[in-house]
């Protein structure tokens, strides 16, 4: 299952807003639209959304009428600030669109260029899902046979290129038999949690309890949780990791009741230009997302409201990471510098 | 402001699954019917529910067509069998019920019977806002200017007989003149935080920002809380707490950021014939409240979900627990056998 792909000089994806109650497949051929589709989040996950930038970037290239390769650099470079502008925590955006750009001023002649543009956005849709399945093989020696799982916001199919990252490794594991039971935290304010690991679970038939986030620790003090799970949006190479937030709360918990914690992301989550989680900057969203759920008000009128998309977990909170290159423990400085190299 | 009240052999409420998109008062005459409302939250928050319960008990001393002490008796017992089976939890509720049908018992005349219990109903409202008040008082020691308090669930008027608990004593605080900005948990599923504890503290003219409750340990990480304050719905002897499902993650958290943690109680919050948190029954409430908001399901059909709507927080991550006498320190065995004593 993908949530998203490349047609033809269009791009699809499922509308991520309006799952699970209906399955909404949209088109489109324009990046600005798709840009606007990634800020209202019908695709979300920073993997996606590193995917749905190349597509962008490839959508300029096939429908381009520019009859030079200056003009034709001019229109990359201007749906490139355009994409940069949607969401700025998940690294993996600008890294697809950086990748994306180097591949176009790499090229001389205009035909190739543009070929070239397309056949490297599906190629990192591609190398993403392959990327995942390695993440989720080698990541699934870490759950132990009989264990409870808690995992936050959604990290499958819907999140990536394909198959997924912590939700990957919950996937492969049951695939080879472990008896997993999942606890689902809902993931306020946009319930991604709730709306599509839910789903994501419930069609791949692997046992899950729904939760609401603020039950994870009760669950943990009860011993049904025996480990956490969680994906990303960006790691600085110290290990501190962005991720949705209520990602920090969930690593403190952990540390709290002896559980460990795991992070799991492509190596095009790791940005190799900061140093610590200091340097992320972290979206801050609509109150509409707390405030209003399907269009219900849940709040007085005229309230001040925090919605930070994103939170930092400082490394030290993180037993490992497991990226495509293998299982990272600390210090992740040290263990993380491997994938630097290769990536 | 009231949430509750007696009224010529009538209790008014204030329909709290309405708030804050419609001040709905509701009257009732028959208490099976206030049971009702009792268990479907329309009136919730421990002290509140205990003054409910007492007034169930003073309608069927008002309407009672008995003629004679025993079946008037009886048909007590009865009303009590009924209100006791609403909501497991809250120790305030059976507590009322005790002391209800004490009064009764110690009578032999029916006509005073029936008055002593209409008044004792009403007293216990009284003496709950008295209460209330004084933990106010005692409580606002505690609170430095110029803080962010972080609090959880709805601790005021609408949970007590009047006034609240912890966010009495916010209120008192704020009275006094000292700076506070109050972090509100949403507090799912039943968003008590967002829908009622909002709107109290914007009628109080008291800054705040609401948050999902995934976001607690990020604002205690950034250093916005330096307190956290909760009520109680049972404590136990050792100080042990059940409180609204959510209060054991913030109890670690707080311990987690070096920052105090207070309860706050009237004394009738206290099991005296409980020693542990172990004891406290949790009540489960329906899954629905987790999947549907305002009647929109926010997740896939037929998934199993969990719906405990309290938690125990140890008495180890409990600073200080605040009652209508005092402010009270570990070891709680020790100094909540002098509240035993009074009550």
């Amino acid at each position: 299952m993908r949530c998203i792909g490349w047609q033809e000089g269009r791009v699809w994806l499922l509308d991520q807003t309006a799952l699970p109650l209906s399955c909404v497949k949209l088109e489109y051929s324009a990046p600005s639209d798709l840009a606007a589709a990634i800020r209202m989040m019908k695709i979300r996950g920073a993997p996606a959304i590193g995917v749905a930038a190349a597509y962008g970037l490839a959508l300029t290239a096939y429908h381009s009428t520019a009859s030079n390769r200056e003009d034709f650099l001019r229109e990359l470079r201007e749906t490139s600030q355009l994409l940069r502008g949607t969401r700025p925590t998940a690294v993996n955006l600008f890294w697809a669109i950086d990748r994306m750009l180097a591949v176009a001023e790499g090229e001389r002649n205009l035909e190739s260029m543009r070929n070239l543009l397309i056949s490297t956005a599906i190629r990192i849709q591609d190398e993403d899902e392959e990327r995942c399945r390695r993440i989720g093989e080698g990541g699934s020696a870490l759950i132990p046979d009989g264990v409870g799982v808690l995992t936050h916001c959604n990290t499958g199919a819907l999140a990536t290129g394909g198959f997924g990252t912590a939700l990957g490794v919950i996937l492969t594991a049951h695939s080879k038999g472990k008896r997993i039971h999942v606890y689902v935290d809902e993931t306020r304010p946009a319930l991604q949690g709730a709306r599509l690991t839910a789903w994501e679970l419930k069609g791949a038939g692997i046992p899950m309890t729904l939760i609401s986030d603020n039950m994870a620790g009760h669950f943990m003090k009860e011993k049904k949780v025996q480990l956490v799970i969680v994906g990303a949006d960006r790691i600085a190479l110290n290990g501190d990791t962005a991720n949705k937030i209520g990602t920090y709360s969930l690593s403190v918990l952990a540390g709290a009741h002896g559980i460990p914690f795991y992070v799991a992301a492509p190596s095009s989550t790791i940005d190799f230009r900061i140093s610590s989680g200091d340097s992320i900057p972290i979206e801050e969203r609509s109150p509409k997302e707390v405030v209003e759920i399907g269009g219900i008000r849940i709040a007085p009128e005229d309230i001040p409201v925090a919605n930070p998309a994103f939170d930092v977990t400082p490394a030290e909170n993180i037993t490992a990471i497991i990226t495509e290159e293998g299982i990272h423990y600390p210090p992740f400085a040290k263990s993380l510098s491997g994938v630097a190299a290769n990536a």
